[in-house]
């Protein structure tokens, strides 16, 4: 099974896909192809939150801002995955979900005189996707188009502070219901479901459901991936709360 | 074969793929993931006009505004076929169609703590589909993990009403082409292709395809849904028309 | 293989699957159903930049702003591909593309008593796609269904003209990401890689790819396509340049 995950919209992705399918047969799962344009954090965030919950496969992950430079194309092998993509710090944070207590390792791709500067997606990563999976995860290493190094880009999640009874944390991503997804973890509320909390000093139930609520309020919940989020049931939470990627937020 | 439905946008629908292709190897077949947003009875509307043509399959819908709440999960087997999907009737309409003459049958999912309060697609409606597809649509429900029941939630449509020489209907959903579909049987229709009716007052020519118009013109027709449109001919119907999902349609 | 492209957005393209998997079971993959609605030039342009990257396939197309006028149905056979499309011209570049020295051949659809005069995706061109696929690319043509036509409708794309140091093109399309694709090829440019170029009187850099020039700033580059482009790093080029399909570009 090969997954894609780019930020290339429509019709880029198809080309990837069949470059692949020239090479290989496997079974290709769009993870998204609409991840924010360019936005190397937002969309570790969202790899993170969505790879690990497949089985073992190889991932095809391109946002690549810096297409044409010098940056390396990498392959890490994590946890029986394979994620074929720029070395920017993009699957980073997945790789070490995927590895868990072990180590992961990282490879660097022989790339040699692309058929273009601009769409590496189509003319190094799938080939290199293609590859990995015909030679196997745990054998693609043995080829010379692989080599295995040390130094990687690296991209960390900003820390919430806890400070008293005040939390401070960062929006991380506002996803496509507008639920706007913070770095506080849930276990970092001070108050229980069904209590109030202050959102950058607006009162705000704290609900474990949306539906607990009318259509249109707003709440604090703890969403699906762990995180504290904003939302509104049936609505959209970035609006009622004024935030977005990047937003600092107190909880009180 | 599991069709996926759902109002989730992206990325949220590959979580679901991950978890199914974690537990079973069917193929996979994507229906819809815009259906508009929360809104099950539109969703009622294009799951009936679209699964019908799919051969036997699990299919996974996922239209949940009362996601988290005591709702129950429910598997509906019709026709050959099995629906996973909310207790809300976004899957009723289609199960009578694919029944036909038949009855449907209405199980109720054994839910177990599951992991998020506001995610199950993910972690509900996922591992039901696959344990569907695992055991057979014609087996599934010797399993303990479901349970027939006779109390479900239903929706219907509005029924158009003709009197005389006028007809009222509503419109149920505007289309991605912006055309404008009732809820008024094609044979309502009390004209012939090639003359004109009142609109809500509006003089319209009826037409059997959109291109005997010149682009912009707008027009009344019978949709491939075999409803009453209201159309323009490379445009959009709901904007030269000011109609939009609910308004109430009088043809004269 | 089958692959799908259209202009249908969602959820139509999910009734032509269905049909498909109830008549064969062939891997399907869609190419875009995003594509310029009822554009019928940019259409045959994404299909001929991405098809040729499929191993042999069944491509079906519809983008077909006649559907239900007489015009005809064809399946082309092209350099072991065949193409399901309306014959409005959407699928030639892409047919000569893939047949480069040979000839490709045109077969009409025979096509009795569709069930909508408004959606042949579902009603003629699924089911024809299935066919070719079931008879098999090199043999379909044998079947009553498919009649070999000499004429067909054609378009073409405008060639640039290259008047001393001056060039004049054409925009093709506009991308998902703001690139402003013309007709006028790399070999075209005038300068080097480094140098600047005017456009339509604005001196802009020309650069080999985005991340030479600071997020924000404007450049002509030569894409993926083998095209020049108008484009801005990590931002929009139709915007920048206020460039849109069919403007006149003046290189000097």
């Amino acid at each position: 099974m090969i997954t894609l995950s780019s930020d290339f919209g429509s019709p880029y992705p198809a080309a990837m896909k069949g470059v692949i399918l020239d090479r290989c047969d496997a079974r290709l799962v769009d993870v998204a192809h609409d991840f924010p344009r360019q936005d190397v954090r937002s969309s570790a965030f969202w790899l993170r939150e969505v790879l690990p919950y497949f089985p073992p496969a190889v991932h095809l992950v391109v946002v690549d801002p810096g297409v044409g430079t010098d940056r390396n194309a990498i392959v890490i092998r994590a946890g029986g995955h394979a994620i074929v993509a720029p070395d920017n710090g993009v699957a980073i944070p997945v790789a070490r979900e995927l590895a868990g207590a072990d180590e992961f390792e990282v490879f660097r791709i022989d790339v040699t005189d692309p058929e273009s500067s601009t769409f590496h997606g189509r003319d190094v990563f799938a080939p290199a996707a293609a590859e990995v999976y015909e030679a196997g995860i745990g054998q693609f290493h043995a080829r010379a188009t692989f080599e295995k190094m040390a130094d990687y880009e690296e991209i960390t999640f900003p820390e919430p502070r806890v400070i008293g009874q005040e939390t401070r944390g960062e929006v991380l991503v506002v996803d496509d219901f507008g639920n706007v997804i913070s770095n506080i973890p849930g276990e970092f509320l001070q108050v229980d479901f069904g209590e109030t909390i202050e959102v950058n000093g607006m009162e705000t139930p704290v609900r474990k459901t949306y539906a607990t609520l009318e259509p249109g309020e707003p709440l604090v919940t703890v969403g699906s991936h762990g995180y504290v989020e904003f939302a509104v049931n049936q609505g959209s939470g970035d609006e009622a709360f004024g935030l977005e990627v990047g937003d600092e937020i107190c909880l009180y």
